[in-house]
């Protein structure tokens, strides 16, 4: 078992390898060792250099730092990893966590908003999370300041989580050790990153789409137009999630992103009651867990990787789109894919498209 | 033509002849004049008394106030009277107007909201009218104290119109005396109740479906629950009409009402452009308007009101059910229900059902 997570770990931390691509390889190769052991010559089919793999010291050594810190590792696709957030297609193959994962068999609801939300918003997001904590709802968040903040704080003793975007042990913003520390104790704290990583911009919406994906719903309480709040909002809708939004008044500028969301087709929500309401409905319609990992396909079509190479230019194109023009089997393309994307030479876009990176 | 007016005034103005009844009782006899003549015969036939008929000399009493007062009538189905009213089952059969009736001609939205409005709301309601006023379109209200005001005040200079609950030259609240006079004068007032009728409770619904019915849409701005804005803005709906609210914080009590048709599927709006993009649609699709008042059917089966009768009680039942367990001719039914009407033994409800009055 600690094998597997050692491998796994190795296979995740080699540079180039994302979410997506973690999630192809083990679909072709079932076991991540042997993924591990493929990934040199698959990227020098694709034409680039074979990447430096994670050594199994520098996984061995994340191992026992996260063991030192408390935490524990979850992987997709076994045991306690959050069901929902599972079936993303790009869900992290790794999460590490501290704190209560009893949560995490609980239904969720993300509640999420401006940092710099009006006194009165954060009041309305605390009574909200104590709300749906009082209904056995686990409330999920992002342990930033305003609304963030005051979710986790309202749902403190009925069950929070919170998913920062840096390292399960750096605390960001620096004002929330104490917070960051006491949902580790009294809750749980979820990361995608390593330990010690700095947040930086980037991992923010990686950080949203864990929030909105493990949630039934996001319930999206003053943010501005063009917000991060909005970005989980729209995560969440393309998760097939529920998106829910506290209005505000026309004449409140921080209220605009909200009413923007309702009127693009959010439920308007104005209290716990209406929260429970709108995630009921595609709770009772669920479909059952798909597994992440489907059986490896069978091989087929050693010269796809050139036919592929050939379909692909600069502009993205979905690869629907290349298994149709090129004739060849799904898996032979999706392997031709994989091989291109581990030599650095293949792009991954929004909506399953693809291109080639110029040489 | 002024001949036809008498009539119609003394058909309106007789007991027990509302909306419904006189539209029926056209329908049946093809002139008012002829209508009046039948109605004696159709009550006794019913089993009731002749009502007591408006005489010629109060008819012609009202006109020359009316003109006196500077105002006219416009009739259903002819030349000015606003023709998205019209369509209403229960269209007024007679307006009285003062003002400019170009206004008439207009795209009109309804502005309405509570008497006891926020400032803000009330500012609001102001400048959505204006902006509306800018793009040609006329703001319709109820002349009360608040958002109605407000909305009238927005849209003084470029049209607005104003309904009335009681007579044309009764002002009310006596406060918007000023108002209600500079309506007259650069805008334009509508009273569907004789001229010196006192405004009571029971005219205010009344008022409010011509408020809805003449215009494409209706803007809900700050309301309470279970408040007469409410009543306007389901009557739209009834009528097709597009139903718009201006969100407020769940934390403002005053913004429940308007939240809550949000949740009922009205549209939010912020501004000017909102309401325009929402009433573009159904103005788009429009059907052609249809004649109020159709051919009368050939009448047949004197004994359908023995049978009528037989099938009414005391619980209100679907028009097209009485027809259809008769198995007599529509217009025979309409008839029978007519002389039952006029003898004050049938009840009138709301969705088309009728019943019987005891004894």
């Amino acid at each position: 078992m600690i094998e597997d997570l050692v491998d796994r770990l190795r296979l995740l931390r080699t540079p180039g390898i994302g979410p997506v691509t973690f999630r192809q390889l083990v679909m072709r190769f079932g076991k991540p060792a042997a993924a591990l052991s493929a990934v040199p010559d698959l990227a020098r089919r694709g034409g680039g250099k074979a990447p430096q793999l994670c050594t199994r010291n520098d996984a061995e050594r994340e191992i026992s730092r996260v063991d030192k810190f408390g935490g524990r590792f979850l992987a997709l696709g076994q045991g306690l990893y959050p069901r929902l957030l599972g079936e993303l297609e790009d869900a992290p193959p790794l999460l590490i966590a501290k704190g209560d994962l009893n949560l995490l068999d609980k239904q969720a609801v993300a509640i999420v908003g401006a940092r710099n939300a009006s006194a009165a918003a954060c009041r309305f997001a605390r009574g909200l999370a104590h709300d749906l904590g009082q209904s056995d709802i686990v409330v999920v968040s992002g342990l930033a300041r305003g609304i963030d903040s005051a979710a986790h704080d309202g749902a403190l003793a009925t069950g929070t989580i919170g998913v920062v975007a840096g390292g399960i042990d750096v605390f960001y913003p620096p004002e929330n050790e104490e917070r960051q520390t006491a949902l580790c104790e009294r809750g749980l704290v979820l990361a995608e990153m390593p330990p010690g990583t700095e947040p930086r911009a980037r991992h923010f919406p990686y950080r949203n789409r864990i929030i909105a994906g493990m949630s039934s719903g996001t319930v999206v309480v003053e943010a501005a137009p063009r917000s991060g709040s909005l970005i989980t909002a729209r995560l969440a809708a393309e998760a097939g999630r529920e998106v829910m939004a506290v209005p505000g008044s026309p004449l409140d500028p921080r209220a605009q992103g909200c009413n923007q969301l309702i009127r693009d087709g959010a439920t308007l929500v104005q209290n716990a009651a209406d929260v429970i309401e709108a995630i009921r409905v595609p709770l009772g319609i669920v479909r059952a867990p798909p597994s992440p990992y489907e059986p490896a396909e069978e091989l087929n079509g050693d010269d796809a990787l050139g036919l592929v190479e050939e379909l692909l230019g600069p502009s993205p194109v979905p690869v629907d789109e290349i298994i149709r023009l090129s004739g060849a089997p799904n898996g032979a393309v999706q392997m031709a894919l994989l091989e291109l994307d581990l030599a650095g030479r293949l792009e991954r876009h929004a909506g399953g498209k693809v291109s080639l990176r110029p040489a």
